[in-house]
């Protein structure tokens, strides 16, 4: 696999960092979870519980081990400086400043293990006024001028549903570690990466920033409709709605085909794109009188066979039981020791030598401590010692 | 840089597989973007054109060398047989099969480079029944069922404002070409990655999908409020709202601390995040009595004081005025050579040691084609030749 012998040190909580490890840990590194003892990482504790089991947790801890430590503790920090030279990445999602006043500042990082790369999650940065602010998905939507896109026209801002902040600064992470380790194979030097929910919320705003810095005026939010194309979004079909992107003129002419409105060409209200977008409510009304007239697996099945892109909007359960979903295999069971099958999301990177496999279930809190430290040379009865002590 | 001496060949257009190649180019790699003759990227048309240049396509490709190169012509693609040997990486986004069709299958890619990196980026995965349908990210942020959870309990499904499933398909295809390389750098082997639009969505599901996964009970848009906790979302104040995320019992006393409300705690109907739930909109009133007495700007720093996670909704003008945005250099001004300053987005992933750098502007079309052709050994005459027969 891609990172076989790759050893990652995850100081990650919550859902940003263990997203980054858990991208790692799919490609084959050796990903050691630290968890504090006796809680641990409390989405351990959220989302739907079945048999004692988050299976929220075990989607994004799966390939991974786990290790109790103490950090408050000069235990557990004294096991963590014994721990760091064994590790080519360290990923941590603490503010910034936390590391360095646990007395693991970038310059002691780099005697411990002078190649390291150090990857940090974080809020805002490891700068800026904002730095040391409490960090949360929602926050860095709102900050990020996402909100300010997502939504109707006539409706407030809106966040995004699923935590996208959280899930594309995790994926940040994962490429800034990636690309780290490429130089270092190189270079035989390692390097520090930030990485931010504000700044990869940013990173996200495309055409409608591009369109802002040249023109100075502010995108509006157009909901389902396209900026500066019509018809376009949302149609009723006798059955339901289908998605439909005529994304062009040529598009637009294949589109009436497949409606057989063909008429519609002439019409001089919807002569041109420009014409269309004036008259954007009638000619989706024009488009809906057909539309309406038949299901939306009949409009799906026409529509792609003319080349128009659409789709039916799918709710969860369709999306897991339609055959392409299954085909790419997007949702996986995993077995778990204590007998469940874990129903968790597939991998979406897609490779034909080295697969991306789910070699093991989300350990058991501490699962791997014993193993772990053994591994560092701790005698049996020093680890005894310090479970007695609640280092471990 | 982590990816100096790298070269991949680009044969993308749009949006996914450019945003790909940027993420390689602004880490170092030698990003050679093929482009139809005459035409080129139809990003080069879109947007707002200043000058002469699309600042949206000038974001999207930076640091990239233009090559034109006609493929339907017998020797433009004589041309990428002799161009591919030469390259590390090739990625693309045509629909899956048009590669072999035009004589560069997967074999065929192998004979000509036996540890080629081979990235497809592509709308529904490259097998499976709605493989050859076209896509679009609109279809994908329809059919992954994203759609589904994002807007208000009482809104239809709503598209997410910029083109996600494109952006987060171009990660996840640099995440493979990235790890690709890595087991190159230990293996000596090539592998060939493909990446959905839909399937990169699907990975976004994160605990909608796994609590769905556990329960079988389909997730619920809940547009700016939280799915489980309360008091949560955005809050009048005197002169607009503020988002505020006080995601535990903790940080929900530590709230009514900083609003003064600290009789709220003891009130019967919102004693337990049970209660407050089922009294969402009479919390929310309470404390919006509060709130829409001082300014935002106030509640932002009272609230980071006390620790609650919070932050203003701002438009694209105000993020990118904003002092930490400027910090972090989310937006940088890359001079072009007709004298433009062209800002755009800066870079989410931030290198302590080997920084991102914006080295050389958008390249004009076909600027590199003379360059990149002698460098493969072509003679002059042979160059003249090709061009004054269109194929490049």
């Amino acid at each position: 696999m891609p990172l076989t012998g790759i050893r990652v040190l995850d100081l990650t909580r919550i859902i940003s960092g263990p997203y980054c490890t858990s991208i790692l840990a799919d490609m084959g590194a050796e990903v050691i979870k630290i968890e504090s003892p006796g809680e641990g990482d409390p989405v351990r504790a959220q989302g739907v519980i079945r048999d004692g089991l988050s299976w929220y947790f075990a989607n994004y801890n799966r390939n991974k081990k786990s290790v109790t430590l103490d950090l408050y503790t000069e235990e557990g920090k004294s096991i963590l400086r014994r721990l760091i030279p064994s590790c080519d990445v360290l990923v941590e999602n603490y503010r910034p400043g936390i590391m360095e006043k646990m007395g693991f500042g970038a310059a002691a990082l780099q005697a411990l293990r002078p190649d390291l790369i150090h990857c940090s999650i974080n809020g805002f940065g490891t700068s800026g006024p904002y730095r040391d602010r409490p960090a949360f998905d929602f926050i860095a939507q709102a900050m990020s001028g996402f909100m300010s896109l997502n939504g109707g026209e006539n409706d407030p801002p809106m966040r995004a549903g699923p935590p996208v902040s959280d899930l594309v600064a995790g994926m940040n992470g994962a490429l800034g570690v990636l690309a780290a380790l490429l130089r270092r194979e190189r270079t035989g030097r390692g390097d520090a990466i930030s990485v931010s929910l504000m700044s990869s919320m940013i990173g996200l705003l495309s055409f409608q920033a591009a369109n802002y810095f040249a023109s100075g005026e502010l995108p509006p939010r157009t909901g389902n409709d396209h900026g500066i194309v019509a018809p376009y979004g949302l149609f009723e079909t006798a059955d339901g709605q289908v998605a439909i992107a005529p994304s062009n003129d040529a598009m637009y002419e294949k589109f009436l085909d497949a409606l057989e409105l063909r008429s519609l060409r002439s019409h001089p209200e919807f002569r041109t794109n420009a014409d269309r977008m004036r008259n954007r409510a009638s000619i989706k009304a024009a488009i809906e009188a057909r539309t309406r007239q038949q299901s939306s697996r009949y409009w799906i099945e026409r529509l792609n066979q003319y080349g128009v892109p659409c789709g039916q909007v799918l709710n969860l359960r369709e999306v897991f039981d339609d055959p392409q979903v299954a085909d790419q295999e997007m949702a996986i069971d995993v077995p778990h020791p204590d007998g469940q099958q874990v129903r968790m999301l597939g991998f979406p990177i897609k490779f034909a030598q080295a697969p991306c496999r789910a070699r093991s279930p989300a350990p058991p809190l501490g699962a791997d401590t014993d193993e772990v430290l053994r591994g560092l040379g701790l005698p049996e009865s020093r680890i005894q010692e310090l479970r007695a002590a609640g280092a471990i």
